[in-house]
């Protein structure tokens, strides 16, 4: 490990914020455009949350590992790749990031700093949802990073792209951006009494994916880092 | 080969669980959203579609070879690049897994958890689609895999994007997915009475294009996990 | 060159079948879906035809080359990348490939094999925009060729894919999709009396570019085949 | 660096006027089709815009650098990875290439030559999403050159997507194109009295990038052609 842990967490804050006011800003700008069709302002804010993985991965990735998630943190930490305490340290700089991040969205749009969302996403078709979008979104990070990496930003951009789509939740799946996300009655709102379903089932979901991969392919590296970006060239 | 057939088989099903899960998902998704626009759901669910075998021949291409297509798998067998035995156990797996994702998919979104489809795709235009389609597919497989393997997850996931826009038959290109989008009466879902034709002529679609790629290419690796994802590090 | 005469020809010819069918193909399902919007008909059909370019110079570059076009067998012939005998079995084999994707794409979408375009495409505005098209074309070949052969597939992809929109014809820029359009009467369409000033502007937008290219950058390397898909593993 | 500083100056003059004229160019195209529907037309807008920078910074990356944007090259002149007068006449090459992109749009689309934008863009928001925008481009190259430099053009094109959006000013980023914009009375226009403010706070972001990425990651590489597209082979 190069960077030290004040980088590292600077870093989690900075791209968690950064991805979260990609999520939160391309929503708003979608909804206002859109007219009214949903379908084009999700299209809109699936293609902007995709592209920012891609450029965030990639450009973060190094520093930290680009986790951006504490669900990854922690499964990281269960297969030992990072500590605990560093594990504790990312998660708490993912979650005031993101919040900036919201923030920030709210700003460039000329908005409130703050809106407590109405947006209702609860049930079980969607706490369900967003077990499997956690649980696929880990199976790719495991699955990708045995042999390829190099391939991870654009295999969990693309994931994410798809999930956007096929969960009924279009696919938090990141308690820190869940939690952001609360904070913007915007498109990409969700009521703060839903978030703890959310997160519950987003943590279960990762989980779940952990232990099947150490199954399924128990040479996994046991580093975040190596796993998300590797520090050797391409 | 370092994974045991368990652990492949076990890939297929999820690989194609998760892939029938994310067509017929975001297929439901699309249609719920696009306010009628057939054009603005077929693209949302092309992108879901694309973006998702991008992440998942990723994950699981390095376990199983990522076929996830009994038409991928049959012809991999007459390449011999797995026994017919390996082959027979890959295609159960593809259309088990392809029915749970169906079903998932299905509770996702809060529907009864199967329904049989009114879709009605039949024809000599959509059954020459379906070979056309599968004729494609193998093509870009076997193509492709021999100068440069690790492309082949961007250039199928390219490939298929296509080809939802240039078959009449938004190219199902797959047995196993087109039997799972039988038990689905939603956007993605195709009549059961039509599904044979549809199974024969993307049979005969991949048969036709490995030959041709024998002739044109003889020096072709031979084993699908090579061609696929190949182990050595990119 | 590994491969003989007629593999590559044949490769030639069917890979330039498949980039019209697509062209043409997912004009015809664009235009039908779209409920009149000709902005969401273009983009789909943009992002169907990107799609296919990957796939396809993925597939057939390590063959032929996957020039699928006169302009570029052409320009690759006067920098001594094939022979001048070559560039010509080569055009024969993309010209009469274009026209049978055309045809294949009216089957699968049952229409009559053919029909003449009444798609009016003239005045200099259109014409520039062919040569704007297809210097940018040559431009991107030549200059992504130098450093990073392994990129091209993506980066002329890319290039279509943005030349749809930034030029007023669509950007054809390759006279044998020029002549297969004219046998269209669909969305793709070109005018056959259209026709000859469109592939002269082509012809000379990738002259100049090839040209300005020599000057810019005289160490490219000289065979097409080097240019377009490396045979070096990636 | 093999080019000589003639070469490299009309790489950067060549690049910008095609960037140009794919941002304008594509606006123009987009609004004439879109119905009146803004969404489709920024979708369009966008992914003929983040298509274009993969095809042209691997084009001419390997000449120039491919900045195509004056803060890019004051950033890099900052980092000593060019002279001084070098960034002065590649940001000369920059404003003078990106106004021949928007007459070349002009001319492809029939349009008079020149006309003066009369769309307002202005206000605090709009002038903090300009810092925002330009400090997170500067971000994804410094961050994503220090270990994956060949993976740079896929992350500055993924970025600039996403910032179309979750800015409030659909991301200029850079003062040569804002420059080139206010002459054209289209979709992507502004207002010339609006460009001051929006060129200074792209270098205002420019800068807090480049000061924040060397506390970050000193380690640095410290030219700017090393950093957008390595000469060594991938």
């Amino acid at each position: 490990m190069k960077f030290t842990l004040r980088a590292r967490v600077a870093s989690e804050f900075l791209g968690t914020a950064l991805l979260v006011a990609a999520v939160v800003g391309s929503g708003i700008m979608a909804e206002r455009l859109a007219g009214g069709n949903v379908a084009i302002a999700l299209l809109a804010n699936t293609i902007a949350t995709g592209a920012a993985l891609v450029a965030l991965i990639l450009t973060f990735g190094p520093i930290s590992g680009a986790h951006f998630n504490p669900a990854v943190s922690l499964a990281d930490a269960i297969e030992h790749g990072i500590t605990w305490p560093h594990a504790l340290a990312y998660i708490a700089a993912q979650c005031t990031g993101g919040i900036a991040g919201t923030i920030l969205a709210h700003l460039m749009f000329g908005l409130r700093w703050y809106s407590i969302s109405s947006h209702p996403r609860h049930g079980p078709s969607q706490v369900l949802s967003e077990f499997v979008a956690a649980f696929g979104l880990l199976a790719v990070i495991w699955g990708c990073s045995r042999s390829r990496p190099g391939a991870v930003p654009f295999a969990v951009a693309s994931y994410i792209t798809a999930a956007y789509w096929f969960t009924a939740s279009t696919s938090f799946a990141n308690p820190a951006v869940t939690i952001a996300r609360c904070l913007s009655n915007t498109f990409a709102g969700i009521r703060p009494s839903d978030v703890p379903a959310f997160a519950l089932a987003q943590i279960a979901g990762a989980l779940a994916a952990t232990v099947l991969f150490r199954w399924f392919a128990p040479e996994l590296p046991s580093t975040a880092e190596q796993v998300l970006v590797p520090h050797s060239t391409r």
